[in-house]
């Protein structure tokens, strides 16, 4: 069987797209005064089907479904059906724990889900990743340098070589025995997706922070592209694009392809 | 109304308890050939039915739950409703993500759930923090020094003044705005409950890693207990205990609150 790292970038080459759409659906942003589960529901599958032949990726939130308790996580459920099989399907979680708590996470995102990766905290260390990383078919993206403002306050800190998150980055090599670790880079600091890539090169970069919090697509594609691959993931400025409507979100997406198409194929 | 410290410091006074039991219940662990999930509900009801009036928290872990999707986030609902008041709930979550999201687990964790009090990573820093701590009488425990073998990893790097998880008890003091923050710090190196507390005075301390993990408990009730309060966790030695009876989960708990008491009251 193909390791992540390996079907990730394949599918990347045959659909021509670096996209990963991000799936953080919340009814503050559906314009309704007041939405059910079902339109929630009927949005995400809107987005899906708007999109499925331009995204090499998919990144559906936890947080927005288990917000709603086991209704919601039946909605994932149901989301997680809707998928077509020529993508990379994240589960955006973060988690990180002890390793017989992160054997249960495991189970829950790749076998009881069925995500394709993960996105993990390495805040507790490597026996809080290795559960997530012993079938070469499933990957994990750990949090590197992330695209929040609040980002520094940690992963800024100096470590006597470099700085917390070059650290990280270093680790993440060591990690990666199965060809399926890669990095979270956020594109609101974009001069430091080379920084990364320099401890780490060759792992896949996940990068989001593009459209809603501000990031720099033409660096991030350039730079994260770079001895090795980056997906660039965008979440509100696709799924809530204009009206809302299946022609809005998919000319939005379009539209973000075309320009890292530009970007990567230029002639 | 009170703030989560405020609650949680009074609750262990009147029930003499310093003692969180954790619920992470896994069929591998019900000696069981087969465990179906009505098993492994029957089996979190009877350890709370043993154990509900010596204890201060429990500390439902949510890897468990998730790991069966949607009829697992129903048991976690229906074990919520089975609580009585005069005890904190605490949400063992480890989330950590940008605001935006982070509110989101804020409204599951809180709202939909109904915990008194939540796990967090720090990784992502502050605006990963506040969606949790905006009201007083919700609790964020965050983690400090964990007790698993590699929180080495990253937590005792060297970041100029002191070592990373110095610095995450230091950034946890700041973030007490509302008296609702307290700290994770592992039992299993206790010589670093004291160093904790320097930099951390006042904050609750969660103390998980007695019993499986083999965390020191005297040393963690006494150095824990000086100049705030800790609160000790213990999972499975309690909740797979003996027989895995009533009676063999609710002597497990009795003797680690009479082991506490002794350290605490003794005359």
């Amino acid at each position: 069987m193909k390791s992540f790292n390996v079907r990730l970038s394949e599918i990347i080459k045959v659909k021509k797209s670096h996209l990963c759409v991000g799936l953080d659906i919340n009814p503050e942003r559906l314009n309704a005064t007041s939405s059910s589960l079902d339109d929630l529901k009927a949005h995400t599958f809107r987005v899906i089907d708007a999109t499925r032949d331009l995204v090499a990726a998919y990144k559906p939130n936890l947080a927005f479904f288990e917000r709603w308790g086991s209704p919601g996580y039946q909605w994932l459920e149901e989301t997680m059906d809707y998928f077509d099989n020529d993508v990379v399907i994240i589960g955006d979680a973060k988690r990180g724990d002890i390793g017989n708590t992160a054997k249960q996470y495991a189970k829950s995102i790749f076998d009881h889900f069925g995500f394709d990766a993960v996105t993990l905290s390495p805040y507790m260390g490597q026996d809080s990743i290795t559960p997530f990383t012993e079938a070469p078919e499933k990957g994990a993206f750990i949090l590197c340098r992330t695209s929040n403002p609040s980002a520094i306050d940690l992963q800024s800190l100096p470590t006597g070589k470099g700085l917390l998150f070059d650290k990280i980055a270093q680790l993440a090599v060591q990690w990666n025995q199965n060809d399926n670790v890669g990095l979270v880079v956020g594109a609101t600091s974009p001069e430091e997706i080379s920084r990364v890539r320099g401890n780490a090169p060759g792992l896949p970069f996940l990068i989001p922070g593009i459209g809603a919090q501000g990031g720099d697509l033409t660096k991030s594609m350039i730079d994260g592209n770079i001895d090795g691959i980056a997906l660039i993931n965008v979440s509100r400025s696709i799924s809530f694009a204009g009206d809302l409507s299946k022609s809005a979100i998919r000319n939005a997406a379009q539209d973000y392809v075309n320009k890292m198409r530009d970007l990567m194929y230029e002639s």
